[in-house]
């Protein structure tokens, strides 16, 4: 199995053991192969870690708004590449509603992440985008990997979107020595550009706390940010799909760290090493909170579904919700798309007895498929 | 596909229809054979009526209070067997709350369905109870079919289980001569004998509107009727297994009719011919609204699930809700017990999409079937 996490009910650890309840009810004897996993966004880490067999850090950094918190990131059962997630030092999560600014959070957490894991010794480098509460392009992420941000007089850049618009030079300088042989991969979904219509600030900035006129000031910001680095490092980055995702942050470790753009779920997989656990496998359950046209968008059931398709293995998607639209999962190699509700119920009931309705729900589809397994003799 | 009706919402044919929609999705050239059935109670009629290519007829009758109504019964397939449902003359959706009072409603109007098929050459009948208004005792039926119900000064009864206090005699030269040869199934799934702490009265008088006093009362009436039968009959019918049903009903048509009470579904689907339609079927779609212990106690699932156990046949039981309790079904050999909703609703919202949910299902079921039965090449 290889669920996603179910957003404010269940982990994708918890989903896969109310799965394996489900199944041991069938089948006490199947041979279960639990694979939670996640699609770059939240629960990456604790899914990368689990699946190769590696560990978690935890370290001292700042917060989107500069104050000291621990946040921690994974190394890998290869012991050579760190995943970090956005959400752990730069997330959205981190403040409550009336601290959400988008003008002066910072990434600059992120950043202190990343040059631990280059202090450690990594060089390879996993990043989750997904639930950030910044839109400064990565600035702050550059920032604390040495990167200095100069207004006209000279003076160090304040942290935040807003203060970009003040950009005159960048100095490299001090930038983090190890950055040079380091490797990094942006595991993203979403294919927006850094600026304008689509960009992190017309299309993220209001859910981190924009008013449209801050959108539109912030996207100046980011513009005027992203031409400064064309004009005096020679990399384009305002364009790229993906490097407007995490409020710019893609943008930044484009410029400052190097690295590509990579769909999510099929990067995490390769990571987890799905393919080889996929070996003999009769059937793949995954699951996800709510399945609609945005699963279509790159969600690992999508990435799930296409899977199954290669490897010609039936695959159950487990839902809290088919929306219209979900239906379209079908012809991506998912099999079937089963709710799991028992009954009428509100979305609080759903959510608080998910664990038993997915065990039940899983049941039942192994059932049913043990059903058409069978050869049936009439009398 | 057998389903059930579900109360309220969809009828056992909306319901079949579903399904095949939800089948046809899948599998467009599937060989469907519907067979929408009942458990002896509501939609019994429909059900054998269409099963067995009969037909329906309307007569002009007395509802519980007397009052004129039309009412149907049914001929079956056969042109010799009538079955007749005791919700249609002397049912409880028949008046509305106020008028509800057992102490005076009779089955006179059933008794008077009886008649107009005897008097049609009908010698074969079943009776569905289920769902009535009296607590007679049968004694309106009897009525209606001939028989003089007498008190002590040998002035006939009024209606209603309550006069039964009254009884002295019990005159017979006026019964309707054809009863002599006829032949009574009544099918029945509750087994409540008519007096007592489980008897008619005491169970399923209040929910015909009787108050506990009421209710003890109409206990003495019933059992001072039996008493009277014995004596002047010498038919034992207060303690026989379903006796209670429909107020008595199925103790009136043992001590005037004769006949025997059979379990609901068995003898419905016997009647319909389950069995032959079952050769080379690969599944068995059932459904019902609710799935709980009562489902265990003879619901049509139930039995259906018994059929699917002899032929082995998968049996896919779709429901409104899978209450705790009705995983039981599955030791009888239901295969799954699927919930139908799509995510969290209210119970309205769920009656009302009923139709579109219950196709979905279906093919939810079909396709996790198929996967089942497809062999799978790894490559």
């Amino acid at each position: 199995m290889i669920p996603d996490s179910l957003k404010e009910s269940l982990s994708a650890f918890e989903v896969a053991d109310a799965m394996t309840n489900g199944i041991r009810k069938v089948l006490s004897d199947a041979e279960i192969i639990s694979c939670p996993l996640a699609d770059g966004g939240e629960g990456t880490v604790e899914a990368l870690v689990h699946a190769t067999g590696g560990y978690k850090v935890e370290v001292p950094v700042h917060d989107p708004l500069m104050r000291s918190i621990k946040a921690s990131y994974g190394i890998l059962g290869d012991h050579r590449t760190a995943v970090i997630e956005t959400a752990a030092a730069s997330g959205l999560a981190l403040l409550n509603n009336q601290e959400r600014n988008p003008m002066i959070t910072t990434s600059f957490g992120t950043g202190e992440l990343i040059a631990d894991a280059l202090n450690k010794g990594i060089r390879k480098f996993i990043i989750g985008l997904g639930g950030s509460a910044i839109n400064d392009g990565g600035a702050g992420m550059a920032q604390a990997l040495g990167v200095a941000l100069l207004d006209e007089k000279g003076k160090d850049l304040p942290k935040g979107g807003e203060a970009l618009v003040n950009l005159a030079e960048i100095n490299l300088t001090g930038i983090h020595d190890a950055l040079k042989s380091a490797e990094f991969t942006i595991a993203s979904d979403v294919t927006n550009p850094l600026t304008g219509a689509n960009g992190a600030s017309r299309v993220f900035g209001p859910q981190k706390g924009a008013t449209e006129e801050m959108a539109a000031f912030l996207d100046k910001c980011l513009s005027h940010y992203a031409s400064v680095i064309k004009e005096q490092m020679g990399k384009e980055i305002d364009t790229i799909a993906g490097a407007g995702a995490a409020g710019g942050l893609g943008a930044g470790i484009l410029a400052f760290c190097g690295g590509v753009i990579k769909s999510g779920f099929p990067l995490i997989a390769e990571l987890a090493k799905v393919d080889e656990k996929l070996e003999n496998a009769d059937i793949i359950f995954t699951a996800e909170g709510r399945s609609d046209l945005q699963t279509l968008s790159g969600k690992l059931p999508l990435g799930v579904g296409k899977i199954g398709q290669n490897y010609r293995i039936p695959v159950f998607l487990i839902t809290g919700y088919a929306a219209s639209g979900a239906e379209e999962l079908l012809k991506h190699g998912v099999t079937c798309i089963m709710p799991f509700q028992n009954g009428p119920m509100t979305l609080k009931e759903s959510v608080n007895d998910a664990y038993n309705l997915i065990g039940q729900t899983t049941a039942n589809a192994l059932r049913i498929f043990l059903a058409g397994r069978k050869r049936i003799n009439l009398p």
